[in-house]
C-alpha cells in the first residue's frame, strides 16, 4: 500500500474549512479513484503555522488564502520545489498567470484551478481538455452568483437594486463588501482566466474592460420584459476581427437564449467552436462546499495521474420497483360516472390526481390526467383495473412525469 | 523535438473519416497543446489493412468502428500490446466495460471514451475527475439526439411520429435503420457507461430496462402541453433504497426544469449530489464532426499526460471597438416631433431601430428601444447627440443586448 499523499493547506477560511472538512470526510473516496489516500499535512492560517514547515512536509499544496500577496509568493515556492499545487484564486490567476505557468512548466509541476472560473462547472478543464485542440471561438457567460441573484430577484420583485443587495446580503449570496461583484471585476478576473486559455494569448484583468450592475433601474428591467428580454452580467471572450475581446457588461438576451433561463446564484458557461457547434454548463456559482468540490477535482486529477482507475468498487443492488408521477391518457364513453369510477380505482390504490383535462369529443371523451407520485407496481395494477372498464373505447396510455417544479 | 505519435485508426466511417480530417487539420494545435505531433499511422477499414501491422507501428488506438465485434477483439490486444485507446464505442463499453478496464488497468494502459456517453458533452472526464472523489445521487437527462429531435418536431408541428422520424432520416439526424435510438436502446447503453462511472459499480446493458417514443401520440404532446409539460426520453440513473436503478424511458417535464428547453438533435445531462448541489451540461448529441471533436479531446489527454501545457503559442491583439445591438431607456418630455428628432439622430447615425415601447407619464413620456447591431462607437456617438436634445429629462440609459433569437 503506498503511502498516503500528503496536503498542505493554506487558509483556513470558508473554503478552507470546507476542504478541510470535505478532504477528511472522502479521503476513501479520494484513495479509491487515484490509488492514493490523502490526508493533511499541515494548515497555514493567519495566527498559525509555518509555511516552510508545512511545505516541507507536504507533496501537494492547496492555495485558499486568495488575493496576490502573500499567496503568489506561496504559489511560486510550491512550484519551484516541484509541488504540485491547486488553487481558487482568480485575482492570482488573472494577474499573475503567466509566471506562475512559466515556473510551473519549468519545475514539471502541475497547476490546476478548476475552481477559479465558475464554481463548480468545470469549464477549465473542458477548455484545456475536451477542447485543447479545437479552434474555439467565443466562451461567454454568467460567472458571478451574486449579480445573477440579483438580478433575478430584480426582475421577479421589481424591487430596487439597493434594496435586493441587502437581501442576497442577509442570504449569504453577497459578501459584506460586494463592490468586486457588483462592479463586475471579479467576473473580469475569471473571463481574463478562460480567455486565456480558449485562445492561448496572455491576457491580464488590466486588459478585461468591465461594468457592473449598480446603475440598473427595475424600470428597466419591466421595460425589458415588455420586449421578451431578460437581463444578465456577461463575461464575452470572442474572437473579433484577428484579435480577440474580452468584456464584461450588463446585457439583455431574448427568451429563447440558452442563458436566459439561468436565474438565482448560479452560473452558466458557453463554449462556441465549430467542430461543436456550443456547450453550455451550468452550476452553483460560489459556496464554500461547492468551491471545495472544484478544489477535490483538481486534487483528484492530480493524484489519479495519467491513468483514470475504472475498478468498480462497489456492488449495489439495481432496485426495480421505483416511485414515479404519470401522465394518464384515457379515451372513454362520455356518459355521467366514468370519471368516478376511474376516481375510485385511483382512489383504492393510494394515487392522487394532480390535475385533469377533460373534453367531449362526440360519443366519446378524452380523460388526461397527471397522477402524483406513488410506487409503479401499484400504479400498473390501477392500470389493469382501468384498462377492464367497460367504458374504455381504447388501451389506456401511461407516460411518467417529472414532478418537480423549478422556480 | 520528440518523435510525432503515431495513431492507428480503427474505422473509417462517418466518425472515422471527420477524425482523420480533423487530426490533419488540428496537429498542430494538438503538438501546442501537449507537446507532441499526431500523425496517422495506418487505417483499418473494412477492405485495407491489417491489424496486427497497424497496431505494430502505432504508439496509440483510435477505434471507431462500433459494434462488439471486432471491435472488442482489437481493443483488448490494444490495451494488451500497452497501447492507450480511445473509442466512442458504446455498445462495447455498456456490455463489456469490466473486462475492457481490467485489461487496461494490469496493462498500465489508458482507456478513454468520452465519445462514448453524450456526444460532445464532457459527461465522462467531469463524472471521473471533476466529481471522482464525491457521492453523486444522480446523473439523468437526454443522451440521444435522434429521439430529442422527434419529440422536438412533434410537439412543435402536430405531425405524427412516423412522418417526423421520416423528415429526421432526410435532415440525417436519424439513421436508415432507427430501431436503437427510437426505441430506446442506445439511451440504454450510455446510461449503463454513465451509472457506471457514477456508482463504481459494475452496470451492464441487459441489466437496463428501456422504453422508446415509437408509442407516442400527437394528442399526448398537444394535451400535455396544456398542462404546461413538455416530453423528453430520459436515461436515469440514481441511487434508490440502498440500491441504484438505471433506466431508459419517455417523461414530461414542467416547463421550468433546466432540461424542458433542450431542444432539436441536443443532449443534456444533469448531475446531482450534495456537495456541487446541481451541473447541467448540454452540447450536439451526435454528428460526426462534433463525435469526432470528443475523439480529439480524448487523444489530447492521453497525450497531454501529467501536465497540462499552459504557454501561451499566440500573441492576439485585444479589439475594442465592436458591433453591439443596444436597448436605450429615454425620459423625454411628451411632445410632439421628439420621436422624430431621436429618430433622425440614429439614422444619421446609420443605426437602425428594431423595436419601441413608448408610454406617456404625464408631461414626461418613456421611450424604450432596442436598436440593431452597430459599432459601439458609433453608437456613442448617437448617444451624446441624444443626451445634448433640449427633450431630453434625465440621462438616457443604455445597456447592450444579444439579438440572437433562439428556437
Amino acid at each position: 500500500m503506498p503511502d498516503p499523499v500528503r496536503i498542505g493547506l493554506l487558509g483556513h477560511g470558508t473554503v478552507g474549512g470546507a476542504f478541510a472538512t470535505l478532504l477528511a470526510e472522502r479521503a476513501g473516496a479520494v484513495e479509491a479513484a487515484t490509488g492514493r489516500r490523502p490526508q493533511l499535512a499541515g494548515t497555514l492560517t493567519r495566527s498559525e503555522g509555518d509555511f516552510s514547515e508545512i511545505l516541507g512536509r507536504s507533496e501537494l499544496i492547496v492555495e485558499l488564502i486568495g488575493g496576490t500577496d502573500p499567496a503568489r509568493a506561496y504559489v511560486l515556492d510550491a512550484l519551484r520545489a516541484g509541488r504540485s499545487v491547486v488553487t481558487a484564486n482568480k485575482q492570482l490567476l488573472a494577474q499573475h498567470g503567466e509566471e506562475l505557468f512559466g515556473v510551473a512548466r519549468e519545475a514539471g509541476a502541475q497547476l490546476r484551478f478548476e475552481a477559479a472560473a465558475a464554481g463548480v462547472i468545470p469549464i477549465v478543464r473542458t477548455v484545456q481538455e475536451s477542447f485543447g485542440a479545437i479552434e474555439i471561438d467565443k466562451v461567454f457567460g454568467i460567472v458571478n452568483g451574486t449579480t445573477n441573484f440579483i438580478l433575478t430577484e430584480m426582475a421577479a420583485t421589481g424591487a430596487a437594486y439597493g434594496d435586493v443587495l441587502a437581501r442576497a446580503q442577509e442570504l449569504g449570496y453577497a459578501e459584506a463588501d460586494p463592490t468586486e461583484d457588483v462592479n463586475g471585476a471579479d467576473a473580469a478576473a475569471k473571463m481574463a482566466i478562460l480567455a486565456r486559455l480558449a485562445f492561448h494569448t496572455p491576457v491580464t484583468l488590466d486588459q478585461v474592460p468591465y461594468e457592473g450592475i449598480e446603475q440598473v433601474k427595475p424600470d428597466d428591467l419591466a421595460y425589458a420584459k415588455e420586449l421578451g428580454l431578460s437581463l444578465k452580467l456577461l463575461g464575452v471572450a470572442e474572437r473579433r476581427a484577428g484579435g480577440i475581446s474580452v468584456r464584461v457588461f450588463p446585457c439583455f438576451l431574448y427568451g429563447g437564449h440558452p442563458l436566459a433561463p439561468v436565474g438565482g446564484p448560479f452560473n452558466a458557461v458557453m463554449v462556441e467552436a465549430p467542430a461543436i457547434t456550443e456547450v453550455t454548463m451550468s452550476g452553483p456559482g460560489a459556496g464554500g462546499v461547492e468551491t471545495a468540490a472544484a478544489v477535490l477535482g483538481d486534487v483528484v486529477s492530480i493524484l489519479a495521474g495519467e491513468v483514470p482507475v475504472h475498478e468498480a468498487r462497489e456492488r449495489l443492488p439495481l432496485v426495480t420497483d421505483l416511485s414515479s408521477s404519470f401522465y394518464l391518457h384515457l379515451e372513454v364513453a362520455d356518459e355521467p360516472g366514468v370519471l368516478a369510477k376511474i376516481a375510485r380505482v385511483l382512489g383504492e390504490n393510494e394515487i392522487s390526481v394532480k390535475s385533469v383535462v377533460q373534453r367531449g369529443i362526440g360519443d366519446d371523451a378524452r380523460l388526461v390526467m397527471v397522477v402524483h407520485e406513488c410506487l409503479e407496481s401499484r400504479f400498473s395494477g390501477a392500470l389493469e383495473e382501468i384498462a377492464a372498464l367497460e367504458e374504455l373505447r381504447s388501451a389506456p396510455r401511461a407516460i411518467r412525469v417529472i414532478e418537480e417544479e423549478f422556480l
